[in-house]
């Protein structure tokens, strides 16, 4: 199975070593991002990808300068939602029927109890339920990206706001969540590169209820 | 690639047929999971596998009578940790050192910030950080069903109290989040099956700052 390959062989690639990736694979890796499923099929979030140098120079400051996002070539900001919304749902919706050549009464109970749904909670709770969805596709890239042998390194260890703010993502409706830079390993000058990949035992992660 | 087909070829089942997924497959599909990353490695979440038809209908009644609970042959239920604490995520580490043939010191200076990030956070932060942590997971256990042409719904619609009620995960420190049942499309059965998959345009879901 390609997709157990692919994982064994990935890691949380410390060291990059500069290497561009062909813009054909990152364009794959975006894909599958954009192919997963997300609660009603609303996709509440975005993703931001940064090749300019100097950018990502400015957000290594602001991510305890964790090197792959400069020696990576490609960096992808996953920013979700920040609330849902009347409109957002409904132009989903919109579309959704447009590309099915449907009305749009075809959804039109569905939609209003979302709408209804998301708009009785907190704009907190909105934006955690975004968030989550972001990392369903969060993990359907870094899958793409294994298939494809490309390095890839989650990061959660940095400062959102100030990230939101160089971005101007507040403006947008967006925070930005998770980062992932793509790369090549430097397998030379990496400490995690030949470390044994280490999970749960098994029955500590599966339960089965017979 | 690979990937790609299986997640165009996969949606959200909506009627399945009844038959078994081999159990070999729905090994592989936890395995996946099991690979999957998480942050510091601390994987923050179980997955607990129903395959009791008589539990399946209990399951159902608190989720909507979703009928892929009782049509599918296997229901992974995702539960996250309810808050990190210093003997969860020394265990991880201890398990990861010994593993590794490395002392324990060898990550002290690691594991006491993450021990003292994550317990001067509230209970509800911490659950949150578990949750996402559990749905890249869950992204990669969609992925590979889907690579093995088994069919698989997300489902976040049910009642996460009166699961954990059921199946005692409080007093194991858990919090139901999300359900994949597993099993095959029933093609004549599913209103969904025919309808065009549908996402946002490329220019809403990426943003290239070159």
């Amino acid at each position: 199975m390609e997709l157990l390959e692919a994982l064994n062989w990935r890691y949380a690639t410390k060291k990059m070593n500069g290497q561009a990736v062909p813009q054909d694979k990152v364009d794959k890796i975006l894909q599958a991002a954009h192919l997963a499923p997300t609660s009603s099929g609303l996709q509440p979030f975005e993703i931001i990808v940064v090749t300019n140098q100097e950018l990502k120079e400015k957000i290594q400051a602001i991510a305890y300068n964790q090197s792959q996002i400069t020696d990576g070539s490609h960096l992808l900001i996953f920013a979700a939602w920040d609330k849902y919304t009347d409109e957002r749902i409904s132009g989903i919706f919109s579309r959704l029927n447009i590309e099915r050549g449907l009305p749009d009464s075809a959804t039109d109970d569905y939609k209003n109890k979302l709408i209804n749904l998301y708009t009785n909670q907190t704009a907190q709770q909105n934006f955690e339920h975004a968030a989550r969805q972001a990392y369903i596709a969060f993990g359907t890239a870094i899958a793409a990206a294994a298939e494809l042998k490309v390095d890839a390194t989650p990061m959660e260890g940095f400062d959102s706001k100030a990230l939101d703010s160089l971005l101007n993502l507040e403006e947008r409706g967006l925070k930005s969540i998770i980062l992932l830079p793509l790369g090549y390993r430097d397998e030379s000058n990496d400490w995690l590169v030949n470390l044994k990949k280490v999970r749960k035992r098994k029955e500590e992660f599966i339960t089965e209820l017979n």
